[in-house]
């Protein structure tokens, strides 16, 4: 096999790491189905120092078939499944952060569930053991916070069923979380995902050993059954592309494992070792119990619904999906962000590039930086960090200096919600949060930019704006800024549309192609304009898609009857404001626009 | 339910057609594995006459769920698999082709199969039939047209497994086919629709009623595990966005039906019933060999080992994908298409745009004509139509004619192997065949031109120039042709690079953007120049990314040390060559490029 690492290589045994504690909590507890535990317990594992004013808790949420054990204490320790991501200056910093992770209620990992003694009968729950909802996780979670005295946690973040879990915090104890981070998630399971669920459960169902539950006291467990549901959910984690390079070249060479499942293939081997392997330490009926309350999760199954349950929320948001996840696909994860931007909640979004599906979470480092300056950002660290100054600024027009951005800040007022379409490193918004504005939000492809908007404390959502622009809502914006992206834009005329139906006033800037030198170009040399500066490409390596000069944009205004509210004509060299024949003698135009 | 369809809801019964014949082969059947039958039997039906020179018989292959009755015979019978494409009238025309579809060998619909009575025991051969593998499948299809004295099948063609068949025709019995058409299919699986496969096996083999196949005897038969690797198998032949569609309303209400299943989501209710279906008319011991002779079909793993396999084949190839199939992806097909270009050998292809996923092959209409037009041209009938003469063609540059399409004829030679990429409906292809050329080949990637294209005769691939030139060999074209196509170009310097690589000679023709009335345009209108005719478009909804001039294009061959052989100027408007200041003077250019 190649070196491809897939999270369930991770060598763990399904012994409790020596780290685990336990919480006992000895009164009735109340499903949300209304049924009734008569105690609980949770097995939890900490990182790091809660801080005096207890306000640096970050809450970690395992998925399906995690633990508590979140990360190795310490060398000697068993790896923990998120290593990558937690301990001493990592992106979750526990040398900053108090990290509790708790193997969620009706898992098998320590605290309560199926296979827990039933206190009133004194054998396994097994098959009276009660549904689950990821509701009931949370309120668990939050009767182990408050022993903590924590009222408030500066976090909650979790992968995939973690990232249910996270938001079910937002959702039920809105006061008590400042930012949560779910990850690899959705609003809910689409209905593939939820069909490879159910074929898992009545695999499990139908092993003759399944006895409705009630195999604790026989010798044979449901293991064939647990195994295939096990396999094919491995095969919804990883993607087409990493088994690929995993089996590809071996395909025909299993490993010699003593297996009763069919060993023909190196990707049947890989999977009867893997079915096995979580036989021997998860329980069956936690299986069932925890899939099913995966598939019960839904907060909405469109952006109205999802609007309607996100609408108590009262937390900053991080949403960050992988591009080859199909089990929670990063659409799903856009669902979410576009109920948050409805509500004008305040979140930021990225898709993180990646090839490992939806074990991306537990894999890739991609989106450590991005957590981390989220973090940084609501404990107000990155505050102290010196803002730099927007006329030093590398980005430029044709020239050293964005002096078109100046005019568009003096374009905003006070109290305005501003949109900021291709906001790159989030350099104008900076500026404008020394304005008092309502809201500030970017739109930006490249995902290093957003996290450079991020760590300047910006939300920032990781989109295209050439079809993006949908998500937002009827004049959701007072101001929408298209800042030199014009020429670079598919489709212009819609794209002004959607601009124009989402703002009360758009501003649009873009560099003018009749700019003297550039038709004098053409006209004398015979040659395809070309700028200098920043837009000075070469007609055959420019991202630019558009040559519009100042003119043609006002007959395309005419045309759509377009209102021009304002024009602004800048001669960038000559830093200034030209009125005279501006299409000849402005290298950049900055309209401002409204509906009719 | 919606009326979203899937093509298992066909509501087929499992009983044969009364129109299923049977032929039986009472001589020993040798197996690729050197296992031996004593004797076969296979089941089929036929569709229309076969004519007195007996070529014009169609050979079907039916998927792994598939049966002999690819169509209705009369409105009294059970409908067939492929309606759509079979019958009177229709794509693969009934009142023309003689038409044959036989149940596999190793399938339980009538064929020899691991249900039937094992001559040498009286009993049912269980779990001592031996491993069937595709080679095998076809070998006995053989006899069969060996019984009806068929010396050459006009077109082999079938989806999935199918697809595999007639695959396995052209390779095994070059020499017997005339034609292929594969679709949904690929040169072997990806390892996750291998995986999915073994996971769909292992639960029939776990099944304890399954006694390792010999439970033909037995009351109870392996249907639970049976129905598992179906639901399984359901979700992979649909796509995400139809379970959507179909389910997502609906989502907690499932029928209400009787099953031991879980029955608490719409999904589950359709799949139990689906699963359930399938055990009443499908046996498990078929189902396994079936599975497994799919997971062991391998033309290769890459473009060299699949030519290598495909070297035998010496008949016309028209492979067909779709855009939503998962299990057997557009990918694949085109890895197949690649091989084949590497060959010199002719192949048409086409991705259809579908949102019904692998089972699109048995719910679009939209390959019909695809289909059809390539049958006609193999028959000739095609050849009565009158070929268009060039110069009445629709397409034009700035006027009424395309006369740089008629330099661009000269400039081809006899004997000569020509690309043409962008080719449209075929136009200039079309006018090339009268030429002695020794392979011509298009490129476009607009599906309904590729139909216009391959109705006319011509070889055309469905890709996209600015990603799929990749594909071809180094020198594998005398000539490699860019008509008009430059300005929509994402890379041009890639793309160049790529068409010198893979032509000896290369032909780049261009509208001219420095033609005097567009520079008059700029300079006296300051307006972004705007060509008449076929290239005028406007600034704000050109497909056009770039806007070359003659002396821009010249300057970059310069700069990229490309060798200009030839270059001709032309002003289309007057209908002649300029050589006065051709980059003031001429609206279209053509270059014959090499490497240096």
């Amino acid at each position: 096999m190649s070196e491809e690492k897939f999270n369930s290589d991770l060598n763990r045994t399904g012994e409790l790491s020596n780290h685990v504690k336990f919480f006992e909590y000895k009164d009735t507890f109340e499903l949300s189905s209304g049924e009734k535990l008569s105690e609980i317990k949770l097995a939890y594992e900490t990182y790091g120092k809660l801080n005096n004013e207890k306000s640096n808790a970050i809450l970690v949420c395992h998925a399906i078939s995690g633990d508590s054990h979140v990360a190795r204490h310490d060398k000697q320790d068993l790896p923990g499944w998120w290593d990558i991501m937690v301990g001493p200056g990592k992106s979750i910093d526990t040398d900053k952060y108090f990290v509790i992770c708790s193997n969620v209620i009706g898992g098998c990992s320590g605290s309560t569930g199926p296979n827990s003694i039933n206190p009133k009968t004194g054998k396994e729950f097994g098959s009276s053991f009660p549904v689950i909802t990821v509701e009931d996780m949370v309120s668990a979670q939050k009767l182990l916070l408050d022993y903590f005295g924590i009222e408030k946690l500066l976090c909650v973040t979790g992968g995939s069923m973690g990232g249910f879990q996270s938001m079910q915090w937002a959702i039920q104890f809105p006061k008590k979380v400042e930012s949560i981070i779910p990850i690899a998630t959705s609003p809910r399971l689409t209905n593939q995902a939820l069909a490879f669920d159910i074929v898992g459960r009545n695999a499990i169902k139908t092993d003759l050993n399944f006895k409705k539950g009630d195999y604790y006291q026989s010798n044979e467990k449901p293991e064939d059954g647990l195994a295939i549901a096990r396999m094919l959910a491995h095969i919804t984690y990883v993607s087409n592309d990493s088994l690929k390079r995993k089996f590809d070249n071996s395909r025909y060479d299993p490993k010699d494992i003593s297996t009763e499942f069919e060993n023909r293939f190196s990707v049947g081997s890989y999977l009867a070792y893997q079915g096995s392997k979580f036989v021997n330490r998860f329980d069956a009926n936690s299986y069932i119990t925890l899939s099913t309350a995966v598939d019960y999760f839904d907060i909405g199954q469109n952006i109205t619904e999802i609007s309607k349950t996100l609408e108590k929320s009262n937390c900053k948001w991080l949403v960050i999906s992988f591009s080859s996840d199909w089990l929670y696909p990063p659409f799903q994860s856009e669902e979410i962000v576009n109920a948050l931007i409805n509500l004008d909640k305040p979140v930021s979004y990225s898709c993180i590039n990646s090839n490992a599906g939806h074990d991306a979470f537990l894999l890739e480092r991609g989106y450590g930086k991005l957590s981390s300056s989220f973090l940084e950002n609501i404990t107000g660290i990155s505050s102290s960090k010196k803002s730099k100054n927007l006329s030093r600024s590398t980005t430029n027009i044709f020239f050293d200096e964005r002096i078109d951005l100046k005019f568009i800040t003096n374009l905003i007022n006070d109290n305005e919600r501003v949109l900021d379409l291709g906001c790159e490193d989030g350099t104008l918004l900076e500026e404008l949060k020394k304005k008092n504005c309502k809201k500030l939000v970017g739109v930006e492809i490249d995902n290093k930019k957003v996290v450079e908007s991020v760590s300047k404390g910006i939300e920032v959502i990781n989109l295209d704006i050439n079809t993006g622009l949908k998500r937002f809502n009827d004049n959701q914006f007072d101001v929408v800024i298209l800042s030199q992206t014009l020429q670079s834009i598919k489709n212009v005329d819609e794209t002004i549309e959607e601009i124009l139906r989402i703002s009360k006033r758009s501003i649009i800037s873009f560099p003018n192609f009749a700019y003297k030198p550039l038709r004098e170009m053409l006209f004398n040399q015979g040659k395809a304009p070309k700028a200098e500066g920043l837009y000075g490409y070469n007609w055959y390596n420019t991202p630019n898609r558009r040559f519009p000069t100042i003119l043609d944009f006002q007959e395309f205004c005419n045309d759509k009857a377009i209102k021009i509210i304002e024009d602004y004509f800048l001669n960038t060299q000559e830093k200034k404001i030209v009125k005279e024949d501006p299409n000849l003698n402005c290298d950049t135009a900055i309209f401002v626009l409204s509906k009719n």
